[in-house]
């Protein structure tokens, strides 16, 4: 009897950051993964225009985790990707923005790592980066601020005074992420530290894609105004940067031509 | 006698965010930004092959002001993107990484809205995403730190006490931008102000390139390894994190099969 040996497929995991929803703003090199992966793994926040193009030789499994209806527990999707790997599967598991930047991979790399399965990380467009080239900005500048801070306004447990300090210093500037919910909560911290009143802050909404919106105000009026602004979508909040005049002015010109 | 009114080209310039130096980590829209320019002024860090790319059908002119040789003045630069969109000429103003990320964008807008001339600006991967994804780590981690900083090595004169004294702190994480010379000061800073010797101090190279190296080290050690390292290259520097285990034994296996 004759035994034929095949080499066993060899699965693997790309973790692929989506870019903050335009599809043009995906990599090369994602647009590449996704072609090469069998099944695609992806979060709820992907814009449909990424998911067809994820999607177009690969199987699509939504794993978001927001929102309502059934949700995935995270050691579900932990136990789905190694299974799928140790299947021979070449998978992608897509992220919104940059998946290293608050993108909760940690987790899922472990998993993998304990299962012996190889990995990469390709790098995304983070929702700060698109954010600012739609408002005009520059997330760093020469004589105003030679550091900028990303941070979330979820688990905020951890976040010390001293930073709060720091933040309130005329000239800071900051990306927070998921700040919608917790912008009274900044609003009042930074407010308590000193910062003034004035300073601006810039909400956009659904950065990059058709249905963008950009909402400019203030510390001091950022929860009121925020709260009359009705946005569902996901939101990227700057502390300390207001959009650009040209920006503004070409924004309001479409306004009234819409 | 008859008149022939023909439309004037109309001028543009797109600030193009290059990514870290792998073609590949180059979005989408940047490449069909380089395919639509008649000339793309670069810096002097844009990788060879960006450039190809780049070059296809534009006229690349090297603005680079970094190291020895000619160098432009930033006022040449900005009169020249002027000059050059004034003619009618799409124009892609080509930058490492992203744009918007110690990128001196501001001043090169600025002449340009002087002169009424439109732009955009499309974000690019920056560095500090681009470092993270080669040594397997996240920029943020729930537990360990909710935000990040990316701050530069230059330009220190306004960094304030305080800020040391944040990222001083247990479980603080910063990405440092040319950070390479400034290394020594950020050091003697950072353990002024009490931060612990053992802290992890990553360096990484020419991040995704071919020649890309890691440098692994400790706050403590971090001058004596640098300066025996020859760091030639752009290089990220990463305080509070190491290269993540897996990706270190794939480096190390590298190197004996090197």
């Amino acid at each position: 009897m004759q035994q034929t040996h095949t080499a066993p497929k060899t699965g693997h995991v790309d973790f692929v950051g989506a870019g903050p929803g335009d599809p043009d703003l995906l990599t090369v090199k994602a647009v590449a993964a996704f072609d090469r992966a069998d099944v695609v793994l992806h979060d709820r926040l992907i814009s449909d225009a990424i998911l067809q193009i994820a999607g177009r030789s690969a199987r699509l499994i939504d794993v978001g985790k927001a929102g309502f209806g059934p949700s995935w527990r995270q050691e579900d999707i932990d136990a789905l990707l190694v299974r799928l790997a140790v299947e021979g599967q070449r998978v992608v598991r897509l992220k919104s923005g940059d998946a290293t930047v608050f993108g909760r991979l940690d987790e899922e790399i472990e998993a993998l790592d304990a299962a012996g399965i190889s990995w990469a990380i390709i790098p995304g467009i983070t929702a700060a980066s698109a954010a600012a080239a739609s408002i005009g900005q520059s997330l760093t500048r020469r004589g105003r601020n030679s550091s900028v801070r990303f941070l979330t306004g979820h688990d905020m447990q951890g976040f010390a005074d001293h930073d709060w300090t720091a933040l309130a210093r005329p000239g800071s500037v900051a990306a927070i992420y998921m700040g919608k919910k917790s912008a009274r909560f900044i609003q009042g911290r930074l407010l308590m530290h000193g910062a003034d009143r004035a300073t601006p802050v810039t909400l956009i909404e659904n950065a990059s894609r058709p249905d963008q919106r950009i909402l400019e105000t203030t510390l001091d009026r950022l929860a009121s105004d925020l709260s009359q602004a009705d946005m569902t979508g996901p939101a990227l909040m700057f502390y300390g940067l207001a959009p650009r005049a040209a920006v503004r002015a070409a924004t309001e010109l479409k306004k009234e031509h819409a």
